[in-house]
């Protein structure tokens, strides 16, 4: 991507080598040697928050301001020009012809992606529903790099709600990219969902280990945990690890402990959420007594409710503070990278820890659709033409390019037809060998029956009825 | 008026010759070659917003900061020391104290000139109502400028609600100022009101033609038209012009077709709302394929709801979001021009292409009320005297000073009675002779019998009484 | 207090040497005979409005702005982050790491002290409740000083809400301090709290006077009035004055009088409501003939309902929009002062026109608790030790430490029980000889017997059972 019209959607569109460029910028910005007043001078930032977020807002305002450059602000729009039923494509469209860089929260998943392909600027995705909240993944790796030195190998625990915390999600890849050790302790009935392992298992090439399989002694020595996720094989030196070095390794302690909020406003408020809240962790002085966590920083995103008990606010290993007043630095010296304003070196070579998976995409005006009710592709299809990555094959699943969300899509056919008859307009099930047989670039696929048919397709003796559910 | 201090309320504040200073100053500010971010330095703009309108409110605080000033917000003011029951007379000299430019919008109709007359700064009407947003005129005549080289002789087909779109109206007065043909397109039910069209036949001097009166078969090649207003009959050339050199012109196509969205929020939800959107114009590529069409621009004020086809989006005839963009350039000129930031040579003589009418004015303190429900003298009535402007006087016709909607007054006197006794307080028809024989200066107008009752009067033999209706 | 980190939470937390230090400074800002944008040029303002007040806000923004410091604004949050649980002194903790300095407004008494605590940067505030508007307060006496040369002597009349109006209290403390004579009007139902004339009585040392007590021949000359507050009796010559010069003085004429409007929004929407209403005080032409009121400047903290004519907006007396304007100036002032950005040189001693009362402090983690309802340490327990200067021993009287309301606790104990028998856990009445034998450092006080007996404590023959009510 060049420099200069960069956004950043997700934390994948940053390599490692850029994030780490980014947080010796933010060294150096947070260091007060130097006046960065002219170094955006005349630049203009809008801040569009469909969803309330005065943290998260003002940290990127005041991050603009901190580089001598203006902010525009729309919070809280619901009552304005959208509620006359215009497009985010088209709001995209003129906000970014007033100004040089557009930060965006909205709670349709994939919004941030649609917005950067309309604006003309560089976007920066400040949180779309359930899907990515990168500057926050930013703000803690750069916390973990500047307390512990670097990322590799720290031993990092995940607490709490790992099921809907956006931000935990995010983090986690970037934790595996980076080479960190992660520990689950969800709080029951908030597991981190099986597309996130999947996704972990499958690109970032770890193990995942259910923690019960381990020496029954360590177990007892550990905080009670649900899995770990030993990151990368090769050629980190961890590799060589059997799982009883592992135990050894743990039982040294975990290096940071990252805590989350159960996220009420994307539960119902029902008798569940009373229940969920009821079980939820509370770190305490008391928890963090035990020697595992002697060293272990404690993290969390914020705003706390119960989850953090105050009496931890004195205690040296609390980070969360320090996590949000790093925001400032760490936002400077991104913005600064996506207007070009500050060249930073990078070889360009992809530095990632683990390899990063090249996807076949698929991509048509018709057939297969992303059926997450929240993702943008549902709310403005008539400004998008669904994509996906076809991240298996076995069974087929896509991942939707826009809020990345999986989906298992039932039937396949080809485009071949085009050159043949209406008697050859069939579709298959997604399982059969066609999938084998059709060339990627003829490959059709269908959600269900009614889509196929809807496009004048009739079934093969290779396609299954769908099962009336 | 004197710059430094001179608002803009209506466009008809600006002359001609001032809003072609305007455009050269946008031509020049968009080009980029020069830094303008020294001329507003230390100034601070204000922007009112008592409705919502994220699109225009961030066009102007972006063209403040591109010229080096800052803005104070106010959005969305309802919950706000407003609500304690104070004025916005008070408010705009309060605020007008703190800053040196006020841009507002407001739903009562007139709004911005009352705050133009407290503020002591020079004020810009960003939407009062359905009356006025003249800088939204600005861009649409600064497009047209910059696409078509000129605007004069220019035919411009106007779509969509004409009833309601307050922006069509101020394009209208302004397109009829600047010597270009105008086509009307009404959607059903939504026609241009019959006081814009008197307007424009009494002071613009242009005919208005039923387009059934026009040549059956030029008709059946043009697109449906409802009528079409030629606007000036000198010194331009189109003067010359008969009825059938019309429809010569007129099938070489038009230059620009301008098309408006349907205006909900000033309907009710209800089933007319339904029936009028079912029947609203959608231009898309096949209404475009029209060779009238060929060379036609398409504007629209954005935000689009269904009227405007995505498919146009990628049309190089599409001007709606440049337009938008322009906004920025346009708005900076003129903040620039009134806040005197930038020295703007005009002749000062009247430059309309059409002679600029000069009415006689009625202010009392008592008498004849403006009757709009949504005027700013029915809300803020302890800070206005009523003033209108006599424009007609066979009916007598008042037009309001500051929502201009046009009222027809039933009843006058005269205030010579002063020196006589009671017995000479008598009011007469509005139609009667009394209406020569009366000064000027010694007119009452009255809009209702009880007015007048009110005020001491008792009807004379050339009073008829009211119809109850 | 070290310059640099110094708050405003309440108007004593400025020294007189101070204020008119900032008067001075406000003064030269607005000669404009100087650019000042280079003063607070890079600096951060946050205001954080937690209930909605314009005027307020835009009056900081814009003293910021013209110092050349920029803003982030967060206005009306109920529906952000802090609708998510999250309590403010955590909000002020991030917002601290992100500005230089925050304004706060907020419907919790006591909320700003609570702010200033956490942020770690300057916070002014910006009404927290009916508690305190300090910066309303400066530009009161601003306007005083500006008008009238000096503050001492004046004669100033407070007329309508004294209850409910946060402004009035603040004012009444600040002109005492100065040595102004403050004459109350309230309007029915009205009147000043009895704690703000007990602490005028007891801080300020003045007398308080009911007008019926004076001579009857003065009482009809002037308006009629409920008590007179004679400031100071020394070093000031007005010390030496009888009732009878008093009323001489009186007669010569009040210097200002200051309106307020009813804090609608303080009270209920009832019936009684619009019973207090019927009886509010207007001052218009009328009132302002009377000759006592020849050179009263008229001053109001706007916004004004209908307690103030508009034909009063034309008088040179009428002050009420210069209040406003000056606001602008003293709060540039006062910010260059609080971020240190302007050196103000103070001889440092106490030049309190009365002498200034140092309490001594109560502060237990358990105990009392201020029964404030709206008080910031009800809300936000969690965060706070409660704390109360003692302001009398007969009876027991304590100040909340945030919400200045004062109470009056039944019962008190001693802490030497610590190195007796839990027999010696004993509580006692608090007017009982007790109070006067424990020794200040091991005085514990209770505000209610079950208070006393959760902590263990049993009732000594000292302690008569509360009576139930």
């Amino acid at each position: 991507m060049s420099i200069g019209n960069k956004s950043l959607i997700t934390i994948d569109d940053l390599s490692n080598e850029e994030i780490e460029a980014i947080f010796s910028l933010a060294d150096e910005m947070s260091s007060g040697g130097e006046d960065y007043l002219s170094l955006c001078r005349g630049k203009i930032m809008a801040t569009l928050f469909f969803e309330p977020s005065t943290r998260t807002r003002m940290s990127f305002e005041a991050a603009m301001q901190r580089l001598g450059g203006s902010v525009i602000s729309a919070v809280d729009i619901n009552s304005t020009s959208l509620s006359k039923g215009e497009s985010i494509a088209d709001m995209a469209r003129v906000v970014g012809s007033y100004t040089d860089i557009i930060v965006i929260r909205h709670p349709w998943e994939g919004a941030a992606k649609l917005v950067a392909e309309y604006a003309g600027v560089p976007v920066i995705n400040a949180g779309d529903g359930s899907h990515e909240h990168p500057t926050q993944t930013l703000c803690d790796l750069y916390t973990l790099k500047k307390e512990k030195g670097a990322i590799r190998g720290l031993k990092i625990a995940l607490l709490g709600d790992l099921k809907y915390g956006r931000t935990v999600h995010s983090l986690t890849y970037a934790l595996a990219r980076f080479g960190a050790i992660i520990l689950f302790r969800h709080s029951p009935g908030l597991e981190m969902p099986k597309h996130v392992l999947r996704r972990l298992s499958m690109e970032c090439e770890g193990m995942l280990k259910r923690y019960e399989d381990l020496n029954q002694v360590t177990q007892k020595k550990l905080f009670p945990l649900d899995a770990i996720y030993i990151t990368p094989h090769s050629p980190h030196q961890l590799a060589m690890m059997t799982d009883i070095s592992i135990q050894i390794e743990l039982k040294k302690g975990v290096d940071a402990i990252y805590v989350t909020r159960l996220q009420k406003e994307r539960l119902g408020l029902t008798a569940e959420e009373q229940e969920l809240k009821k079980d939820y962790p509370a770190v305490d002085k008391k928890f963090l007594k035990e020697k595992e966590f002697k060293r272990a920083l404690v993290m969390h995103p914020l705003p706390r409710i119960d989850e953090l008990a105050r009496e931890l606010d004195t205690d040296p290993r609390s980070m969360y503070f320090k996590q949000a007043a790093l925001g400032v630095p760490v936002r400077m010296a991104l913005i600064a990278f996506l207007l070009g304003a500050k060249k930073v070196e990078t070889s360009g070579k992809d530095d990632y820890f683990v390899p990063r998976m090249v996807y076949p995409t698929y991509k048509r005006g018709f057939g297969v659709k992303c059926p997450n009710p929240k993702c943008v592709t549902v709310h403005e299809a008539q400004f998008i033409v669904p994509e996906f990555k076809i991240v298996n094959r076995q069974p087929l699943t896509l991942r939707c390019a826009y809020c990345e969300q999986e989906t298992y899509p039932k039937y396949i056919a080809s485009s071949e037809w085009h050159d043949g008859t209406l008697e050859s307009k069939r579709y298959h099930n997604a399982n059969s060998h066609w999938l084998q047989k059709i060339k990627p670039e003829n490959l059709i696929i269908f959600g269900s029956e009614s889509d196929a048919q809807a496009q004048g397709f009739k079934p093969s003796k290779y396609a299954t009825p769908e099962e009336k559910g």
